[in-house]
């Protein structure tokens, strides 16, 4: 295994301690039974690595980075928990969602909870806790309206790829953004710096978004632990699925129209193969990635080596 | 009118106007139409109030006060838009709640938005930002917790008076302790003193809870804008219904068990005056507001006269 690899592997287990060894209390159950269990779940963890790594590009004092790390973490939490009830996504990283294990108040309340303890933690951070607080609830915000985006676009098949563009880069990118940047403004690096991570971190999001797309069609499902293509019988639109109907309106419509027959996954598949919308969304993808690199060269004066290995790492990864 | 009222006109007024410029986009319109609308509503405005009065006996710099004012005033509506879900409430402040008006998912989402557009208000303050923002978090995590307790409750005929107290502490006593006490955590007083004021809100919380149960029984329909009693028709927990169950059990069982006769209200309120409850309620609520000017009384070479003033207001209210 490679070294950076290890480290990865290394940094993961760091955050899962702390994770655990936040101080939750017991009582009262309703609140913070879900909330312990949100947190146990077996997530990638990607945020507060990404977290990590631009704070050791950064040389960031490690105690902050941690605790920023963390409220990256819990706010991802906070927001998946209330997404998968907007979402009546029932599943999450192989467990039950809080809202179908418990039900939809106390999912609510958790959400709640698990963002109030980010907020405090990101208050034990000594030095321009301000300007860190700005940024981490700017991106909260604009995460809100990346869903809020995603909720007006269910059903609507008028959607464009800039669209969907727009609406990732705020649901995924800008907290990304955020993961990147937040380290710079740590250390109070000058404000052109802190974009241009701020810049890296929305590209690597999305092209982490588009490439999720395309796992969920040509993913190894053992890999990835759950059935390929739910989203898409369930009318979720995606990179692929707006190029296809914009495209082949009406070829892609008999497709779609029949989500139970024994075939469909392989029918989508050779669809998207056949009509070169597999090789377009890899190329976006790669745009992403490339795009992503790009905005790490512009940083000078900063060893951001082990970035470029993370952006291969995402590239390339299978699950 | 007295020159107190006048003040308090005025503030109310300062902090709609307030509320009002805050720059909330037009787009999504789906996070933001429904977030301009929770905070149109027509609230008493009671708490920021309490952070201005509270930050001019603090001679705290107004602008920062404001910035509280505001912040608190949004973490409020945040929490009552998602408590609204949860309790199945319709109405709030005389017009339809969020999840009534447009949908659970929508009003999830808005009660986020607002938070988070609370926390940026509060990065925006120069002093002291991490000790604010750690107070306001864990006043927001104790608010979760009264929330959770009030959930625990339901249906659970075995609650005593004094969870019922520790609950209303958590729920309203603990943000009016916050409401209190961050001026004087802003203008960096002695722990102590900070103490005391955190003390004087919360008991002037449990006090305004609980007289707030009385006029639910005994207030005037009219000025309260709602018809009275529903909550105890639809089986909540106030101080008075704990008192009827635990010393009246049978009795009290066979009034609340007919909730759609014409004369239940009549025959709750005389239940409660005839057997000593009313009155013993309202010595609970002076109680506390004695408590809370007891706080006042510990705080030296402060002028809290308009804090005094405050809670006599607060304990003669008619709606």
């Amino acid at each position: 295994m490679s070294t950076f690899n290890e480290l990865i592997i290394f940094i993961r287990k760091e955050v899962n301690r702390d994770l655990k060894r936040l101080p939750i209390p017991k009582r009262p159950v309703y609140l913070y039974e879900p909330i312990r269990f949100a947190l146990s779940g077996n997530g990638k963890r990607f945020r507060p690595i990404l977290v990590h790594l631009a704070g050791r590009a950064n040389n960031a004092d490690p105690e902050s980075l941690m605790k920023i790390a963390l409220a990256i973490e819990l706010l991802h939490n906070f927001t998946l928990v209330h997404d998968d009830i907007m979402d009546n996504d029932n599943m999450r990283h192989g467990q039950a969602a809080v809202h179908s294990k418990w039900d939809e108040s106390t999912a609510i309340l958790a959400g709640d909870g698990i963002n109030a303890i980010a907020q405090i933690l990101l208050s034990g951070i000594p030095d321009r806790s301000n300007a860190i607080c700005r940024f981490f609830n700017q991106a909260t915000l604009e995460v809100c309206e990346g869903q809020a985006l995603d909720k007006e676009f269910e059903n609507d098949l008028s959607i464009t790829e800039d669209q969907y563009l727009e609406m990732i880069e705020k649901k995924t990118g800008s907290l990304l953004g955020a993961c990147s940047a937040l380290s710079a403004t740590l250390v109070g690096a000058d404000q052109e710096v802190i974009n241009h991570f701020d810049q890296f971190g929305r590209a690597l999001g999305n092209g982490f978004q588009i490439h999720d797309d395309l796992l969920e069609i040509y993913g190894n499902p053992n890999e990835m632990g759950k059935s390929l293509g739910s989203d898409i019988a369930e009318g979720k639109q995606t990179m692929m699925v707006i190029k296809a109907r914009n495209l082949f309106g009406k070829e892609w419509g008999e497709i779609i129209g029949d989500p139970n027959r024994i075939d469909f996954m392989d029918k989508i598949r050779s669809f998207f193969t056949e009509n070169g919308i597999e090789n377009e969304t890899k190329g976006l993808a790669q745009t992403y990635f490339d795009l992503a690199r790009n905005s790490l060269e512009k940083i000078d004066g900063i060893n951001c080596s082990e970035l470029f290995d993370f952006v291969n790492l995402v590239e390339t990864r299978s699950y």
